[in-house]
């Protein structure tokens, strides 16, 4: 499965001493941008084609924090593909030598494709191959 | 229904013109922490008591986008409450004078409360009743 | 001298429990967003006109942290002006009934008026004359 | 010198459709961890021994600008040091195969070290000593 670390700088903490909520979507974010990265696309080269993702559902649920200088996995899993939408489930965890993974959040996350208008359309054929393919290579 | 006004800023907008999805979130908090504030508590003094509010579960659906120099209106309503937990509703919408309000995001969140320790805990009965109180003046 | 209020919220600290400091350039633009609009300017509008401001240089002096539920006052003065460019003093201070306002930073920022291809161009003669009358109303 | 590699993510950019402004300072802030962690401190170790470092002055010159998806590399030199303080030269940059390296960048930034009340104090003699060390590695 995708997997990409983060790590948590004192930008993403609050007062409370953990990273501030919404952060973890930024971290999401980024693994995402990273996951089409490896599968040979940028989101400004994308964009130059009239292809943007926008997220259009999202339910999180914070389960534990992440702290200073903590190094967060983010996964990346495809569960559901339509024309012009993907839907991934994005975890963020904590790794551990002697215990088990530690999991922070858990998401559920879907991406609509969308023109320069805004438009929803269709996710390019070249993308949606690659995506295919990267999900029919886990065992 | 408690409402809400921020407005965008550059801060705010991401390269595609429009508020970056994970501010919706900032908005949201900073809806909350006035609805407190007028309830008459302040996280400042809620945390010196021990009493902080996490965000466990949150579901969002992004229908439209605000732009930068927008106006954003927020409302938030009880939707129900246990000993230790609160959920809410929250919106962010655009008014108009001329069509009708465009709803942007819709969110449901529940807020678990507290301790130092990062425990669970009662709601103080002060802030309760109040939150009670505050649900009971809407029609 | 204008003037500008913004609340502190979770969003804004750090896990020093302090506002970060990276965040007071963000108060600093909505200040400058918020002066804008008092003289009769919108960004969105100017951008439309092919006019947008940019930062070229800020040096600031951080002198004590605004917390959680601080109201933290913005002030903004022109110090000087070009053809292309406007230099500000804007601060942040905190105000307080029984002490003297206490000065949390104190930048002077320059900004540079570009066009649409990134080029400083000329500051269109409407908003210089709105800049120059607001700053002479000053005794 | 020391150099530290981050990518520009949504989340970075503005409506402008580059990073902005404010957030160079947290790819800066990033850098400086980076480099604490290779001198063999991290920021939670130190804030356990009542040691943090704060930003007391900061000058900043914006050049040019990166976009989504670029690479932006940052490097970090120390200028001076006193007993209970830091003062760093910090660049962003691009970097090119055919052409130059871009400077986006570049800042001089004092950090004081202080106590758990907020009060300066010395830098702990085995950071000073390693922070000494790596500054007389180079050339």
């Amino acid at each position: 499965m995708f997997e990409y670390p983060v790590r948590v700088y004192i930008e993403d903490t609050d007062a409370g001493g953990i990273v501030y909520y919404a952060n973890y979507l930024k971290f999401f974010e980024r693994a995402r941008s990273e996951w089409l990265r490896l599968l040979g696309f940028t989101q400004q080269q994308l964009q130059t084609e009239g292809v943007r993702f926008v997220v259009s559902d999202l339910s999180i649920k914070y389960s534990q924090s992440a702290k200073l200088d903590d190094q967060v996995f983010l996964t990346l899993e495809l569960i559901s593909q339509s024309k012009a939408s993907l839907t991934l489930n994005q975890c963020a965890y904590l790794k551990s030598d002697e215990k088990e993974d530690k999991l922070l959040t858990n998401a559920e996350i879907k991406l609509v494709c969308i023109d320069d208008a805004g438009k929803p359309r269709t996710i390019p054929d070249q993308l949606k191959k690659q995506i295919l393919l990267d999900s029919q290579e886990l065992p």
